[in-house]
């Protein structure tokens, strides 16, 4: 039945919804239309709700994941590096628990001329967030102009920064939307948010961090797969040097999970120090940047910015560049608890999701998004999976400014550690799974 | 990852979309929150839409569809007719073009002891309503309030009436959001939506006129028997006694498509007199609803009453009851045009889509809810599948008060009507295609 519109509109809602409802291809005139038109309103969220809905249930092919990152793209400012003196390598990962990497990692690229232009974003749920943590540091100042950031690339080489509004518009009411209609879980979507804010942001190259495992949001490894392919594929498409590393996320990364307690970590990586799978993982992102910059290192070298104080020095002028003192002690929680083994034996698992809820509950995160975050508050790790612990034994100290949020922190993580009583040799597996590119 | 939900609400929204979207089953807690939640406004329209587009996708089974119908009923009023000195029955059609049956059904049944109270609801696209179709009466009064409509049940026998808002408010709020959002077409939300009201309204016996064909909601044969089992197994375990007829909706019913047009074609019915198939099914849905009633009739002691005024007489008080005057002349529209058989040969089929689009761009219809309909305007067939044509002789009159829409509704009749030039014989099919209960 054909309809007779009653506006200038190209394109009917309701015909888009159907189209994919019914299994077909969305041709790109349709996207254009759907996702321009949402950002003006014309298109209502109910019917983006079920658009949103048909497209994660029944997908969409890379053509057209392609031409709707392209109108979200369009839905906003790009930004431009090509007036620095130097390339720029940025990245992204998809959440996890105590993933402070963006941390070292940014004044360690820098320190090898290449411009790092973090964009991030804040915690929400049981994943952290770079501006969080970053924020617990004595007057450091999340947001910039494109103007301060800009001057800051060129002096400082890094910056990590809250993205602009300006940036793929449409994908910021999306996200919003996506959140509360349970369609956050769709490839598609999460691929074409993640390279539109990117690709919008105008850097030369492009290395992703996709998490698997119980603290990632996928927790298996197809799917993280997928993405990251998904991913390196809209990157490539828009001219953007784009490799993917799949990383695991089933442990904690490091052995914090908090604002304060990860910028700590962060600093004793930059100092040379710092627990092993932070240090591998920041290192082998930041060969994949350089390599993608067209300034690659070889690992060693890079390795050796992290002990001889190059790195630390970028991150110390990154730091006073945005007002705040890289020196300055870190907040700590007022209230600690601690939890310790229950057996003898070796701790076989920590569970990335237990340990990250705890930490949220804890006060290090935010249920909903007008909430504010405990700097201090948050998981100390004692052991890690291959230890060996005896009964009693601390295994974790639970920080927390509201020690009536221990009760529920310490459930999130029954059954969290698991010691087993044979001498079994755990081998430590290596932090990256694989690499798509 | 476990929530807190803010409020004292028993479930998350998003919670259960991900149920149904991950292709799992709705627990009955699940379904009386939801719909609860939506009529209250705690679940938002963009949080249904996406629910809505998974049950689309995904379904649900009898269990589900069946407590999704009582939390749709439990959102308003019932009425009860157990006060009458009669049983009840009433029919619903899920609509096609030329589906003026109600007219001459509500008197016939009425005529034969059993009460018929027939809530019914305005056209929207190209199939017509049947309010719609009584308002060209003139005087006829649409909006009756539940005493006016039992007291006419007591006096009269039949009562044709707007719904009133009392019942299952949520439907009315459902269906609203279902047509933007492209999830009109869900079996299980249509036989609830549909068996919801019917339920409310308490009637005793139920018959279903489940159309297939072109002019259908249902085109295939397949959804329309799923359609008709899903609801007479949601009225049988409601306790209401259910049976589906499925009817052809290939080609019109009868030969007229428009208000007015069809009003005239009923009481020509009513008068002993009017096309075949519009007596048949008018006959055959009787005999359900007798037989459902407890009244059982022959189909010839049925059909004898529409040849010797007894129907009629029950017509006449039931339009007299609601204000209408059943003698009056019935409105014509001021312009004509006559579309003509393009060839000899035997015409094998009328497209009964066409026909109801020609008849809503003459003005028989509305695009949108806000607009008006035109009581004289539609489509006169003057002939039928089966029927012997010669080039030139007339197939059919388009009727508008508004010239200037004769153009396009002549452009949906373009291959509307097919002669063949072989002298096929062609069986006329029964209107009545399969039996459901």
């Amino acid at each position: 039945m054909s309809t007779t519109p009653a506006t200038a509109e190209k394109f009917d809602a309701v015909d888009v919804i159907r189209t994919k409802r019914d299994k077909q291809r969305l041709e790109g005139g349709q996207i254009d239309w759907v996702v321009d038109a949402y950002t003006r309103g014309v298109v209502a969220e109910e019917q983006m709700a079920a658009l949103a809905m048909a497209i994660l249930l029944n997908g969409m092919d890379r053509g057209e994941i392609s031409r709707w990152t392209s109108a979200m793209i369009a839905s906003g400012e790009r930004l431009d590096f090509s007036g620095l003196d130097r390339p720029t390598a940025d990245k992204h990962s998809t959440g996890g628990v105590g993933d402070k990497i963006t941390l070292p990692l940014a004044p360690l690229v820098a320190a090898f001329g290449v411009a790092v232009p973090q964009l991030s974003g804040r915690g929400l749920g049981h994943t952290g967030g770079t501006l969080d943590k970053l924020e617990s540091i004595p007057g450091w100042r999340v947001a910039l102009s494109n103007d301060e950031m800009m001057a800051q690339l060129g002096s400082v080489g890094a910056v990590i920064c809250q993205a602009g509004s300006g940036l793929a518009p449409a994908d910021r009411k999306l996200y919003a939307l996506r959140d509360v209609t349970g369609t956050v879980e769709a490839i598609p979507l999460i691929a074409s948010s993640i390279m539109s804010k990117k690709i919008a942001e105008g850097t030369g190259a492009l290395v992703l961090d996709v998490k698997v495992g119980s603290g990632a949001f996928m927790k298996s490894a197809d799917d993280a797969r997928e993405l990251a392919r998904t991913m390196v594929d809209l990157g490539t498409d828009a001219g953007v040097r784009t490799v993917a590393l799949l990383t695991d996320m089933s442990t904690p990364l490091g052995l914090t999970a908090g604002n304060a307690l990860e910028v700590r970590e962060s600093v004793e990586v930059l100092a040379g120090g710092g627990p092993s799978d932070v240090v591998d993982l920041t290192v082998a992102l930041a060969v994949e940047m350089l390599a993608g910059a067209g300034r690659p290192q070889a690992e060693d070298d890079v390795r050796a910015a992290l002990g001889d104080g190059r790195a630390m020095d970028v991150w110390k002028a990154m730091i006073r560049a945005q007002g705040g003192d890289p020196d300055a002690p870190l907040p700590s929680a007022r209230e600690s608890e601690i939890v310790t083994a229950p057996s003898d034996g070796v701790l076989t698992h920590v569970d990335a999701l237990a340990v990250g809820v705890a930490a949220w509950r804890l006060g290090a995160g935010r249920a909903r998004k007008e909430d504010t975050v405990q700097a201090g508050a948050g998981v100390e790790l004692h052991a890690k999976p291959g230890d060996v612990v005896v009964a009693g034994q601390p295994l974790a100290t639970l920080h927390t400014d509201t020690p009536e949020r221990f009760e529920r922190a310490a459930a999130a993580l029954d059954g969290a550690f698991r010691v087993s009583d044979v001498s079994l040799v755990t081998e430590r597996t290596s932090v990256v799974l694989d690499r798509v590119a």
